[in-house]
């Protein structure tokens, strides 16, 4: 049965590498594994309790339907101030309201980043499982990628290049397959 | 020689229990403290590399400059996912930039949050802490404060009514005041 | 088929309230799972690298194999200093050698903690997440029991009195009943 | 004004980079600056409450005479299971007892960390932070020091060799040495 995967990039800017890092989970996911790429952190607005409620904005039901829909969820952040950037922490606020009937309440999910530095979003890697214990979403312990020095990964065009990390993007959605199968029983 | 402090609420909603802990900041602060609430979280896009630069969008102008004209920042956070809420994440990751020349670095700052439940924050402040090092942002270290049930502690009409609050809140203040001369010698 | 769980406190001290949560654990645990207290942490030397190797320590042995032969883990951790207890993370610092073949890889395990504060460990058990990340450990996500002011639910006796705290201690259990029969498939 | 600094290696192995990473502190310190290497983590017990109090086990003294005497603290610890050694750990237990009294109290301190592979204990770093809020010592924001593959970067008798490293080393010394100057007014 194949696998749907909610991909959610944590940076809005074009040229993103973890936004290619994405596009490159697409092109090396296995025949069974559709990944679709959520771009609508954008739009969301703030989290604001005042407009939260049983009819959220429009950009917060599309979130919140495109992860009910897919069957895991896979998340790839840069680093910002040792921790994961506003607007995707503004989408895990949203996403998970209300508490305990969340769509990221047993969600499998794994993670992964890029950087340019050396560092390769552990820190930020670190706060994004933080926050998701409180969803008890089951994000995926190994294998963890940190793509450090991601400008010499990528080409001009943003495709991922280096076999190294084309081989672990692929070793992480084969055991984010496994992982779903296991965690959906 | 009077202290200017910009204060920051990490909560958009209209009775907020953080940004009524800013307003009794407000109210409780020594004679030679001005504090000054920021108000315009809501109006910052979310960041993006590709709209930062010399001519950043004008409410990130505005963040900056009530950064920059005060001598000390306090930060009222609530906790959203064990983290802190990503607009206020966002606003550090613009305040934050460039990495080097940000009004955050070498700022003498004070933390502190308030939840209706029994944690009262603790996770978010930690979450901030390891924020604001990357931005070499001076954090008071002591008093910590959580508000616990702060249903129980602030009046109908938002006012803190909690004396041991009350109290820790000007002994933050205070040490705040301290604090600040120290470290922008 | 029964479940056999090793079950370790971190703090030393006789009249340990973490020591008396696992106690309170043996009691309330259903009639098929089986809790065994591993009492040797006192025993082992601090980790040093030049005593580890195929022969390390007696007291590494036993706490190898109380691990090793169990099906699941249950850590009862104190808070020293916003963390673990350094008696705890030395176990943990032995158990996870050597790297890939530690005992604690894809061990299924549990997490709870007591203090005589409010706070009620929230932070130690955080830390000891992340490390038990490291090791690949299947730690149950929920409930996460915190047992703040544990003088007014624990007997002169050491006897867990509170019904609500006995109540999740039973949940947690059957939770990592079930958890344990998904992850060891 | 001649300053002394307590170092603590977080590593007890005899061929340990960390502690070679404070031979080098010595070697390197401006010459105002006498670093004292403490050597005892090894000869402390573990943690016990029960043996705590007024007259503690005779390596506890010796931990605590080292970092009162001392005007500043400099710790290098390597990365155990994403945070730092037990053995560390329970130095920092010992030191800050009693809570509020601790020798630890507003001591100025500086830390750094190497590691043989790519993360440079950035980890461990970010947990003994958070250890070192509670009790309130000063620990200077910046250079960050994350020695990374360290077995090139040190000669076969565990002489720093890495000329970049070395000028961070120094570096390092120089804004602890301001720094313990601001922080002990």
């Amino acid at each position: 049965m194949p696998l749907t995967v909610c991909a959610i990039s944590g940076s809005l800017r074009r040229a993103s590498f973890n936004t290619a890092l994405l596009r490159a989970a697409v092109e090396l996911a296995p025949a069974d594994v559709e990944i679709r790429i959520f771009d609508g952190l954008r739009d969301l607005p703030h989290y604001d309790a005042d407009l939260d409620g049983p009819n959220p904005p429009a950009p917060v039901v599309a979130l919140k339907d495109a992860i009910t829909s897919a069957d895991a969820l896979l998340i790839a952040t840069p680093e910002y101030n040792y921790s994961i950037p506003g607007a995707l922490k503004n989408a895990i606020d949203w996403a998970s309201r209300p508490a305990g009937k969340s769509p990221l309440n047993r969600k499998p999910a794994a993670i992964l980043g890029a950087s340019t530095g050396l560092m390769g979003t552990v820190r930020a890697q670190l706060a994004l499982r933080q926050s998701l214990l409180f969803t008890e979403t089951y994000v995926l312990m190994k294998p963890e990628i940190m793509v450090t020095r991601a400008a010499d990964k990528f080409d001009a065009d943003g495709r991922l290049i280096d076999e190294t990390t084309r081989g672990l993007v692929r070793q992480l959605l084969e055991a984010l397959s496994t992982w779903t199968a296991r965690m959906r029983t």
